[in-house]
């Protein structure tokens, strides 16, 4: 059942059947904490590097083998990419603050599958070596770096933009649906002049493409990488041109403009750019998170509520309340903008954390940035399938007209188009009036001898208080 | 104009009008950074330690000097008790993390201050000496810490902990009045089961409760003080009975039961009673935030809102909308309670960064803990006397009892009391029909034959679901 | 390999090996967000107030069944505390905010676990209903608090306090080892008067001390159960005498003291003793990451550094560096703790949304503050086995005495022992003359003629610096 | 000493030296929260805007007067512009969440001096109205939002970007100056391989130059302004040209590219743009505390710390340790750092919770994110000038080459650069051999038989491990 690895500090046991090695089976005894483990986009990530890395030592004459045996390295990365070892990577976050360990974890598993397809012995180091080969040219300090932004950038660009994008896209269409609604405007929450339902709508569409925006505009410090600086951004036991082959390989392997960092020691010793993105992704919350609250008080009620919406039923609401339907689609949006902006504080913190050579927060860095970016992506799509858009079953958000013409109404606020006219002041005391003694803004004004009925009907008129003229 | 003062570092001017000597003029030189002052709670605490601090070291026989001198230290004490020489606190929150030019500060002016009492000249250092009269038997390390403990104890007990009881009692007052107006309850912001205004308004009440006796609880931490610590904890140049004697002459002068802390390490090395506290105070803010959102969405309208309830009218709403009267006092409140969680943020990042003996974050600390408790504080008040209460000339928070009867009748979650007698799917049904074909839930009811329209009214009385029975 | 579900929506499929019914397949479709799933001691919770509340039900004679029918559900309840089904429990935390489709999970996997140990026919609600039986007498608005308090509580008295002692009494073994080791203060990162190792380290025993009775202290808090408030905090639909007998089973289910709580629309429209607990992990955070970052500053070196102790080499420091021994269980110690933070950030930010009868971000809360309980106890088990202490095939943290001793001698700030002797200004003219002349403080005292050789030993006794004298 | 001012809520009395009105007055009554007052660079602001829109109205024919009544206006602006009238501007933070009080605020003065300069009488509103007049076409609404936007920028513009510059540019002159001292380099705390200290010191000068161009990046999205959306963002009683005009000429008058928002809507709803800025100053903030750190603990001793630096000697360090000199300048800077974190906290929190048509938590976020610049700007400038440049009366930051050549003797991680010649493995068991017996590296590889001393002199010089080769 079990096999022994052995590494610098003496032999270990490791279960026969998984092929991490000596420094894996340590961490998961000296390190277990918590159920965090390092991410799958992160594991992937290293596949690439390593990869990238054996094919750039082979290039630059440094490699030591044949090209028999840089393919079956190359063969292990691919599974490894693939996601075939996934259970092979059984570490926590909650481990060596450099990534260390998962490092070793990957060179390890690489290294054992290697010699598994070369009919090896498990262990052997033989004929490929997790260090000397797997590892060559290359530190955890440049290599965990390396691996945060080329995960951080393919959850961006493949898997958070895209969501972002159908959701814009299923708002914008709805507010093209919505263009001619006239609506009540709502302003510190009481009653204001009119826009219409699909300029509300208007403005999510707008925060969310300039949160695109800001999340592209991220990308440029993600795609630097850390690859070529070693322990301690020197290069030391690296060829001088490594650094930039590398980065180039990655960039093949990726179809993403990955280059070779400036600064190297920067890109070990701090993580500003996963502060940058991380502050993006918290402007993505704050916008999706107040979309989710309009939406949700619009569709409050049924018929206690602001009611000018209808969502879709998805599931019972209440386990007490029969016939009970609730905005639980806002529900998870908003639970997810609270734990990106958790997510936040803990990147922000860390990333203030770094000493000398090495910023030893790197795992809780990724690992959150990675959670944010999960969690919105996710949210996104689900709240634009199953809240906002028309499917073949049902409509999706549908705007009730009778409420919303019965609040355009009766809103005090239309006498705002009297300004120009009468002054504030006067208008104020209309206002005023009409509440006071529960008749219409007409009446009072009227009443007040400010102007004619005719005077009132020219002046206001919702539909044409939703532009300037 | 200028007078010069020295100290260990050399010569320096200083404006002749003031009291403060070199110490104090260097860092204005070293740290003009942001507009920030120590607070004028921590210079009384210091007036008020200094005091102790003298009067305890003459009756150990350590003093040096006759009950005379030790008089004009303690008037000049008093003095800046009293807050008669503010203007010659000048220094920043960003200065020195131990607050250590503060210290001096306090120790310039009261030994200048004597001095002039005495008819000496400013800057001799005669009769009294800032740091071998005022300063004895202490250091910025242990004086700071404990500075900050009787400021933020004094601004609880005499300010916070008041205002907060304040608008407790008003909420509760009118929990009272409102106990008999049953009303819809919303859960997820959709109608659900009935309770009354009055119930709504006394978990409003019990929250405070709660949060004062949090706020209470944190004290006894903050009565443990570091001085007698001196520079690293061990009471180094202090007599052995100097912390406890010095804390006790504390709990004499401010009438609060201070006393001297078991492990002074702890106290000038970290600032837990600080962060803990401050937790406390994030969840009063949690509970003011929820409340001041439920008033001003209570009072959205006047006529596309909720419009449960009417709030006073204290100022004109908006520059272009006449009449439009807005919920100012919750937009207050919920400002500060941002505020609130901001500080707390920075207050949990400063508490984590000690290192050995020091923690050098004190200023920022003590700053954002005093920064909360002012805002809180004001804010309570504020809310209660602008917002909540009634007073001569206008009443406070108002039922609108129309609005509410009508919401309370047209509720289809009603339909929850028929659970217990024909079970929560059929009730469900009953709930779906009325909706759909806008009927009664009655008339849905009898309709699907699940109980005959006796049983409905049997079964449905609003005022009775406030309760279990 | 599927069967057909169904609840007031309609049909749907359920895998045939799951025992969740209609809801939990719903809220699969509907909330595909992350991977975090409520957390096993959420469901664990839930299973004891699901026996609770039937028993409770039976004992007032509410109860649709005799005592036979009772122990299916107690049984099933049994089992589900146990976690012999937690595969059955796979929704997110990204759900409706109020938790109502766990409570609903919940439901229907202890209603088709009891019909399967009746050998009825899974789906059929017969003869148990998921809501009309287990769901009797409650509503997912009360049970999911109720579930909140109940895990929060177990989780920090049996796993969380427990770890905190184990490590407080480590450190405090330590203390009591080192309380002879004089070594030199270091406050401002600078050198400073000494003090004893033992004097430091019972500085951390004496902030675990606290942060335990913080923990305690929040307790009373958590210990207050929502349960019989159902839908509102009305208790509508329950007996008078639910709530008070339901919390008494809890109590003595789980042998903790848990009561119902007094105000029970506060504990379902708001969670601030979520919050205050969180600010209690939050402080013990704090004490951590401080003791965490001077143990590793501390041992840092071996040759660069401070190096004046001695951690376990528990795994290879670096693929690149050989040798090279790192503070791993401090790295992951301060990862947590700015974890913790993010954590905390996310709680109190959730803790303040609340709307009317509820807080729909319970999910939210929770998951985050069991994270912390979790990521905090197993650190602090963590870092005492594989930091602090002694065992069997190595020492834990050791004194590295010869550095020890050298920093002390070389210390510039003995010279404050002279100040009760010479004055300030003439003990800084002494430090700061054998500092630039490079000669001892003696020498330089009596070159500057303010004492004798024999007066300077006579004054300046390190390890009577310790103290107050 | 006394006057009256009348609003639409009635007459108000008002000191008679002011030129505030009605409802500055009455704000002072219902919001007296604190201390904390609207920015100066705020109010300059709004004296900017309405200048604008006077002269936009006015060439747009839409304004009530001839040029003379526009000098009027103008002039008086261009008093408040400068600063003049900052003593009438006394409003807290703590108001109405749209600023409303503020703006008016800001009408009141600039007609009432308009009023003064034309010989009229304070508060006849003759011949300037603050409404009619100086809010022409705008309302809080759009008013405040484009307030906080030219405050940010030219505080961002002016004040801090140049301050990170000049901090940047003296710690680059360090970095060239340091570019041949080869030094110990530290990851984890423990000794590294070599760098030189001024690769060190560019690690932060790149930091601080992606952190500027972060900076720069949020210029474009700060630049929109929303002026001309009025109440709710339709530009209802504006002039269809009046925005982009408006905007044209606040370009204009201040020579910073603005331009008219194109989605006003979400510019009034929302405040994206200064929760991303807010993301940029923290990431600021995390390479400000990585580097101010790194300094104090190289600068840390004299005798018992690591003292590879020597920093300026500013102020005396304690008050009870003569000749202590403490790195003050970190410490104020990382305490900034943590307040900016905070803030960033704040301002996070709020920018989510806009409802509708308008985000009421304005103050708070311009607040807190002007408080973000204002001290990154001053303690830029005050960490240059009192710590890393030389002046004419010391140096500034020195490194000690003494020790910082005594270091790298003794580090036992030159073995890294024998990874090439005789693998990880064996290297380790070089290093650990040094280290164990206490010889040298050389003497242990020699012994072991890994290689000839003669090969370790060629493999291992410390200035060639500072680059790859």
């Amino acid at each position: 059942m079990f096999r022994t690895e052995k590494d610098s500090m003496g032999p270990i046991e490791v279960p026969a059947d998984r092929l991490y090695g000596a420094q894996t089976a340590r961490s998961l005894i000296h390190f277990a904490i918590g159920d965090d483990k390092m991410p799958r986009s992160i594991i992937r990530a290293f596949g690439i590097l390593k990869k990238a890395a054996a094919q750039t030592n082979f290039d630059l004459g440094l490699f030591k083998g044949d090209e028999k045996k840089l393919k079956l390295i190359s063969q292990a990365c691919d599974e490894v990419i693939a996601g075939k070892y996934d259970d092979h990577f059984p570490l926590r976050i909650w481990q060596t603050g450099s990534g260390t360990q998962t490092n070793m974890n990957v060179n390890e598993v690489i290294a054992n599958r290697a010699i598994q397809i070369a009919g090896g012995e498990l262990g052997s180091k033989t004929p490929v070596h997790p260090n000397d080969d797997v590892n060559m040219s290359q530190s955890s300090n440049d290599t965990f770096p390396t691996a945060m932004h080329i995960a951080a950038v393919e959850e961006l660009v493949h898997l958070l933009i895209p969501s972002i994008k159908l959701l814009r896209d299923a708002l914008d269409k709805k507010a093209k649906e919505f263009e001619k609604i006239v609506k009540i405007g709502r302003t510190h929450l009481m009653d204001a002049v009119p826009l219409t339902l699909g300029q509300e709508f208007s403005a999510y569409v707008s925060q969310l493409d300039q949160a695109i925006k800001r999340i592209e505009d991220s990308l440029p410090d993600l795609y630097q990488l850390a690859l070529g600086g070693t322990a301690v951004g020197t290069g030391l036991n690296s060829h001088p041109q490594f650094a930039v082959k590398v980065a180039a390989q990655i960039a093949t392997l990726t179809k993403l403009p990955f280059v070779s960092a400036g600064n190297k020691f920067a890109y070990l010793a701090s993580h500003d750019p996963i502060v940058a993105t991380s502050g993006a992704l918290k402007t993505l919350a704050c916008a999706l998170m107040k979309m989710a609250n309009d939406v949700r008080w619009m569709a409050s009620g049924p018929k206690c509520g602001l009611a000018e919406i209808t969502i879709p039923e998805n599931e019972p609401g209440s386990s007490i309340m029969p016939g009970k339907v609730n905005p639980t689609q806002s529900e998870a949006m908003t639970m997810v903008c609270v734990q990106v902006l958790g997510n936040d504080a803990a990147i922000g913190f860390a990333g203030t954390q770094g000493n000398f050579e090495l910023n030893v927060f790197k795992p809780v860095m990724i690992h959150n940035l990675l959670h944010s970016i999960r969690l919105l992506a996710d949210s996104c799509r689900s709240f634009k399938e199953h809240c906002v858009e028309d499917n073949a079953s049902r409509p999706g958000i549908t705007p009730n007209k009778n409420q919303i013409e019965k609040y355009l109404g009766s809103s005090p606020m239309l006498v705002t188009a009297l300004n120009p006219h009468i002054g504030y002041d006067k208008a104020a005391e209309v206002s005023k009036k009409a509440l006071k003694e529960n008749i219409s803004l007409k009446e009072a004004a009227v009443k007040l001898g400010h102007l004619t009925a005719e005077q009132f009907d020219q002046y206001v008129k919702p539909e044409e208080m939703t532009r300037p003229k």
